[in-house]
């Protein structure tokens, strides 16, 4: 497989009417040049929304398709009822994937948006203004009760394997699912978040099971989505 | 003039290998559909940087072209020796041509970025914690001293005119200059932050003369930019 090969594939697809949706699942083979085939996906096909013309659509407000995990986010915290905004929002992690596309959001949503990164200072202190928190580091329980407001909504979006049995117990011990499913399996998935932060988080999201099953859901509506902006887009204007 | 018209135009423009730089000023006649206009101008010679394309760039720190009046800011603070990495910046107005493209530059700057809006909550309260305060919001003298931490940055990207005798003596009572200079106009520009500001701030802007004169500069800027993007993007791959 050699860019020129991938980049032979995503044209064809490009051109085929019958897809709505392309999808470049990442990491791809040390030797293929990554951003090139990501740049070749048609903007109007690129249901990850990563393609820099969505990046640009999503902060200039025009259609376009959103990444998927800051658009379940979104969903999730609609249909929770919590509200965006005038809220102050702060998100941990500046990734193009989740951290900055999730503050875009935020912003469109009226929220009072911050974005934390590792040159943050004090970042417990930031984050502790948060009415709602949105954890994206991928570093293991990082986020403690310290970084908490008492009430806020905490989105745990990290995605971590421990194998380690002290690291195990350090989070979970007392906890029996999570101790029979350790010892089944040798590993547990955990958040970015503690899990002691649900004593003080008004709303907290499980992992797993809390933002990865909506990551998936989005990428469906996302190519759905891409399928009627397409039809629209094809309808003659006059 | 129509849409066709100006689409006929970029669309010449954007073919012709010697203009390296397009430039929509706007406003364009009411019937002309100018967002129609500005998305045909090709990103490669967008000097303003609002092709969504430039926008999506910018957030993914690919090589492209920024928006003049925030990389002007940028040029400024570097070249003043303000420290960025690790600052609390707080950007306040979030339009497409200034506040979110600020925040961008700020953040990938390594600055931990607030953006701030009409629907904040204690503006004054979220300003004060910023060691670099920029703002753009386009309300005269709206920033006043207790929205600025003592010793703060602060960049006034503002530009009003103030006719109206009893407000120009609300901001600039007893300053000769502005006297003389209203009693010859009959009018004079402010910014959107208030004069008293210089006496807390550790770094102001002045209005007009401040961010004005920078955002002309990097349009040229721009311009030799996007010449040298594009002789580079021409030369044969391999």
């Amino acid at each position: 497989m050699t860019t020129a090969d991938l980049l032979a594939l995503v044209e064809d697809l490009n051109r085929r009417d019958e897809i709505d949706g392309i999808l470049v699942q990442l990491p791809v083979p040390a030797q293929v040049d990554s951003k090139r085939v990501l740049m070749a996906v048609d903007p109007a096909k690129d249901v990850d929304g990563f393609h820099p013309m969505n990046v640009g659509f999503l902060s200039t407000q025009r259609p376009g398709l959103v990444p998927c995990t800051p658009a379940g986010v979104m969903e999730m915290l609609r249909r929770s009822n919590i509200p965006i905004a005038g809220q102050d929002a702060v998100v941990v992690g500046r990734s193009d994937i989740v951290g900055k596309p999730m503050a875009m959001l935020l912003m469109n949503a009226n929220a009072t948006v911050t974005v934390c990164h590792s040159k943050t200072r004090d970042l417990p202190g930031v984050c502790r203004r948060a009415d709602i928190l949105v954890a994206a580091i991928g570093r293991t329980g990082m986020v403690t009760r310290d970084f908490v407001k008492p009430g806020a909504t905490v989105i745990d979006v990290g995605m971590n394997k421990i194998t380690d049995r002290a690291e195990f117990e350090r989070f979970f011990r007392g906890n029996e699912k999570r101790e029979q499913a350790f010892a089944k399996n040798g590993s547990t998935l955990i958040g970015d978040v503690h899990p002691e932060v649900a004593e003080v988080a008004g709303a907290l999201t499980p992992v797993p099971g809390g933002v990865g099953p909506l990551t998936i859901a989005m990428l469906m509506a996302n190519t759905v989505r891409a399928a009627k902006l397409r039809r629209a887009a094809a309808v003659p204007v006059g």
